[in-house]
């Protein structure tokens, strides 16, 4: 059997690096990919680079498109407020970035294809993404639709697989899973703001602070990092 | 009515130059948007930046997102040949780059979210474009599947248009448009080779000088220019 590569999308956050340490355990050799979009902050792209040591990936790339050239949203420009009232339901917060995950699956699939990888690993979740329409199950069905019929090897029908294990898992069970795999989640960066420390207000920290305290770890709060 | 405003991709060749100008014939306001994507050469992007100039546009931008950090392309990775030996049907040639048009779509699709645009204007044809995989027509109807659950407005039902004009289109046709729109041919760039002159031998400068003497234009063609 020929080798299996996956490319896994990493953000610095704990979610990509559990996707990307569960396709390792199946046997997979990973190439980690961050993007530096003209996001607020790079604490996130450090972190990342940091996860990517620790687990020992084959490689990791960083890759710059600035999306802060038309803005658009709150972590992207900084001119707009990031919410910290709560995550409010049934509503797309500003820090939704129009077009990022088309944008960052779109890359992953030019260096899957290059690479010869059969998957791009995303850590992307359904339940609790404050709801942005590029973390849907029907949008990622029909991007893999788009997938197979963009390049060379899915015309032949060996596509790339765009594989979200996380997608519907609650947070604390993405949490209890980082803990088995043991990765370092202390050194993953969520918070929206770029600050010494996490913010801890954000709806990025809030959704990982609850989550932490649910499964009884929150010396890994936002507060005690 | 509200304004309707779309989003050119321009390559600095003369489909993209074509279709911008077509949108702009229909009374849409027209913003450029091109790509410094590690390309061999950056003789199309000072084309494009020239057209964008001369068509009046109402912006034009141009952003970087490097490919040849990967390659997997003649065009984006200079150890590569060029073929020079004509047009091999049923045959992807090495000048295909993994993604790219997926990856220009998303970038157009941000963009167009950020700035109110209701469509993007994109140069493809599928009739003469070597056989790529992501310039067929059902490659562009997945896309506009994805682009319509992707976005914001997508999700509410005010989707953002993929629009290739020229899709099934002879290149004698496309020629014949854009001279009736004034568009000048002269001041364009499709060589692949980022020489003084167009090589005239890759595949995209003889599809282009084919059709211009096919409409007795050559006066136009690489060896002229």
């Amino acid at each position: 059997m020929s080798e299996q590569r996956t490319i896994a999308l990493l953000s610095g956050g704990i979610d990509s690096a559990t996707a990307a340490c569960i396709a390792m355990e199946a046997g997979q050799k990973v190439i980690g990919l961050s993007f530096d979009y003209g996001q607020r902050h790079l604490k996130e792209l450090r972190a990342a680079e940091v996860i990517a040591k620790e687990l020992s990936l084959e490689d990791h790339l960083t890759i710059k498109v600035d999306l802060s050239s038309w803005g658009g949203s709150s972590l992207t420009d900084k001119s707009q407020i990031i919410p910290t009232n709560g995550v409010q339901k049934n509503n797309i917060p500003n820090t939704y970035v129009p077009g990022r995950n088309t944008i960052f699956i779109a890359i992953g699939l030019s260096l899957a294809e290059a690479r010869g990888a059969n998957q791009i690993a995303l850590g992307i979740n359904a339940m609790d993404y404050s709801g942005y329409p590029d973390c849907r199950p029907d949008y990622l069905e029909a991007y893999q639709d788009l997938a197979n019929l963009s390049c060379k090897i899915g015309r032949e029908g060996k596509g790339i697989k765009l594989w979200a294990p996380l997608i519907d898992w609650e947070k604390t069970k993405i949490f209890k899973e980082a803990l088995r795999l043991k990765i370092p989640i202390e050194k993953t960066w969520s918070c929206y703001q770029g600050d010494i420390k996490p913010c801890g207000k954000c709806d990025s920290c809030r959704i990982r602070d609850t989550a932490l305290k649910e499964i009884g770890r929150q010396d890994l709060c936002s507060s005690n990092i």
